[in-house]
């Protein structure tokens, strides 16, 4: 008997009938002799109906007031599901946020969770019920309901693993697992067995949307087994844990690539100290987040500085370098928001030097311009224009021998 | 400086714009110099949805779930008030009744009031805010989500109202006050500036569907001036309180009418002890709620035995007393659900002999036959055909002078 967490999102929830076939799923691991916890997140389309309610009553909503508002979308869905496992024969209860003492910090609308209290959770287990979780939310030391920000209900499924010691977290999502590139552009991208959290870190922020950036890392801070399965099907998906426990990791697990970035370049700065600062200060303050940042040793006492930001921000974040670039009497800014960013991720290129050879290489015999070049222990991403992300992505997939054997 | 408690139904909060209104009327109260506290239900409509929705997995939800499904409801409109009152510039926080500790029993789906902790809500109010309350509901011992059944926002506030001492609890609804009749069928029935918690009570319970009859009971009981009052038009309303409050006490105050009773009667019961409990046994246990009974002196160690019950009740009600008429030997079983309970009403009445006398006199001059009577300290019940009903309740009520001057 193991104790088992499952995670399922809102579309996995999203009418009576899925939550039934949700209710299934969760029967089948209870009658495997395991204890189970579910944490489960708003039928989808809700939070965005309460959202519009608040947007009709206030163009910006008292932030703790949105959290006791949009915290009722998976109180409905814990009840629901509940009544559900009921009526099926088998004894289930809800608990909200508040209910079992998620505690998080008092940051609405993007809290995080300091401490679960699981001695209520654990006797429910013992007694022999499932136990469903409203995800996605908490309180504060003052008992004001606090929410953990969209897709929040991975950390909460992740904290409530750690904190009952699970042996196992799974994430239910509409996807069977994690690929080692987009099989809409591959066609044979190889669903991966398994894969090191830093990999999938490095995948999510890349671009791969399969689970929140913030659950991988609680999961790896914490050494969770996570495992990313679809709602809908059968398999065993994809399992996310530790470099130790896979056996033979391959030297390059995948190519991730995102199209959300748009590039800005300040041209003709003074190379002196603190002009970094200078241009993204006032980025940072327009709330602008910064992805890749590049600058090159300076020529002449001049250099230019380049990053990428979302491309929804791609505006303003140009007028606001506009201004900045005068003030530092920089020599212009140029921008393009046409760029596709290409990452080749494994933790076997920590030991093999030639990763990054064989990638430029391979771009260049496609005749594929690299404009920025970027590097972590366990990546390689390019930017390139985005007419070639799909050749680019292909040809980096087979180079690295990922396709299905 | 008063403390004054509102409450505001689903239908007064019943839309984004209806809810703006109701900030609207709270910010009057506030600007006239009181401390405020809201009471609000759901939504109108909201309720009923998250019925269909449990209706949709369950045909007899789990109690439990369905309170944690339920008080949802009252969550997201305490969230958008508060939104439109800070909006509007006035400070407001929202609290669930778990937040506050409305204690109750564990009865889910019709819960008891024990105790509110007020603490937090006479903070609040010092602290210039004003404080919105979701009806309805509360937590157990155990930290159990709790309802108190359909209404129950007006028994929430009357308990706000009497566990901060509060001046006077408001009680906003789609009529602007308690009349001394129908004024749909008496067109010169008269608004009530007062009544006791008595009459209002027997009023209630005799159809006047103004206010829960719980709610009328705890400010009784506990000497809350409550108000009723409308949420679309001004006007002072009408003030329920206890007798010495009124200054001279009408004879009379108003005249009640019920129609959604029917009567069954149980013809040739044996005249023996024990009977009336055999006949009514079986119908407490169907659930059936019984008002009026009535038994008269047994001849030749026969009798006959009548009650009303509620319209929807009639048939099960008749096929249960089919049965219980044979085991105890029983001539027949007749009933009637084209009948209609006219009430006079009015703490006057407990020295005046002569209020019945006129009862019937007024009736039989109509040639209205009396079917059955029932009378308490401050009330006499006919029920008559219901075809009298409109001839009946506007000749008592100009019998006893209560028309506009």
């Amino acid at each position: 008997m193991a104790l088992i967490v499952q995670k399922y999102g809102g579309t996995s929830v999203g009418t009576v009938e899925k939550i039934q076939l949700v209710a299934e799923k969760i029967i089948e691991t209870k009658k495997e002799g395991h204890q189970v916890v579910v944490v489960v997140s708003a039928m989808s389309g809700e939070t965005n109906r309460l959202l519009a309610l608040a947007k009709n009553i206030s163009s910006s909503p008292d932030n703790r007031e949105l959290d006791v508002l949009l915290s009722t979308g998976e109180q409905v869905t814990i009840a629901l599901l509940s009544m559900a496992l009921k009526e099926k024969g088998f004894d289930a209860i809800s608990y909200t946020g508040g209910q079992i003492s998620i505690q998080t910090d008092s940051a609405h609308s993007k809290a995080r969770i300091n401490n679960i209290e699981v001695g209520r959770v654990q006797r429910e287990l013992e007694d022999g019920r499932i136990v469903v979780i409203a995800g996605f939310q908490g309180v504060d030391e003052h008992g004001n309901i606090t929410t953990l920000g969209r897709g929040g209900s991975d950390t909460t499924a992740v904290a409530m693993a750690t904190a009952l010691s699970a042996q196992e977290c799974r994430i239910y999502t509409d996807v069977n697992g994690v690929y080692t590139a987009d099989p809409r552009i591959v066609d044979d991208a190889k669903k991966l067995s398994s894969i090191t959290y830093e990999e999938m870190l490095e995948m999510a922020s890349l671009g791969s949307k399969v689970l929140q950036t913030r659950a991988v890392e609680f999961a790896g801070k914490y050494n969770i087994n996570l495992r990313v399965l679809s709602s809908f099907e059968e398999g065993s998906g994809t399992l996310i844990t530790n470099e130790e426990e896979i056996m033979e990791a391959a030297l390059i697990s995948g190519i991730a690539h995102n199209t959300d970035e748009a590039k800005l370049t300040v041209i003709g700065v003074p190379d002196k100290p603190g002009v970094a600062s200078l241009i993204l200060t006032p980025i940072a303050e327009a709330n602008i987040e910064v992805d890749m940042i590049v600058q090159n040793v300076g020529v002449n006492n001049s250099t230019d500085f380049t990053f990428t930001v979302h491309r929804n921000d791609y505006d303003k974040a140009m007028s606001i370098l506009k201004r900045t670039a005068k003030e530092i009497n920089a020599a212009d800014v140029i921008g393009d928001d046409k760029i596709v960013k290409i990452s080749v991720v494994g933790v076997g290129m920590r030991s093999h030097a030639g990763v990054a050879r064989t990638i430029f290489k391979v771009l260049a015999d496609e005749k594929i311009n690299i404009q920025m070049i970027s590097t972590s222990e366990i990546k390689v991403s390019v930017v390139v224009d985005e007419k070639h992300l799909e050749s680019g992505v292909r040809t980096l997939h087979m180079a690295f021998g990922l396709g299905k054997v």
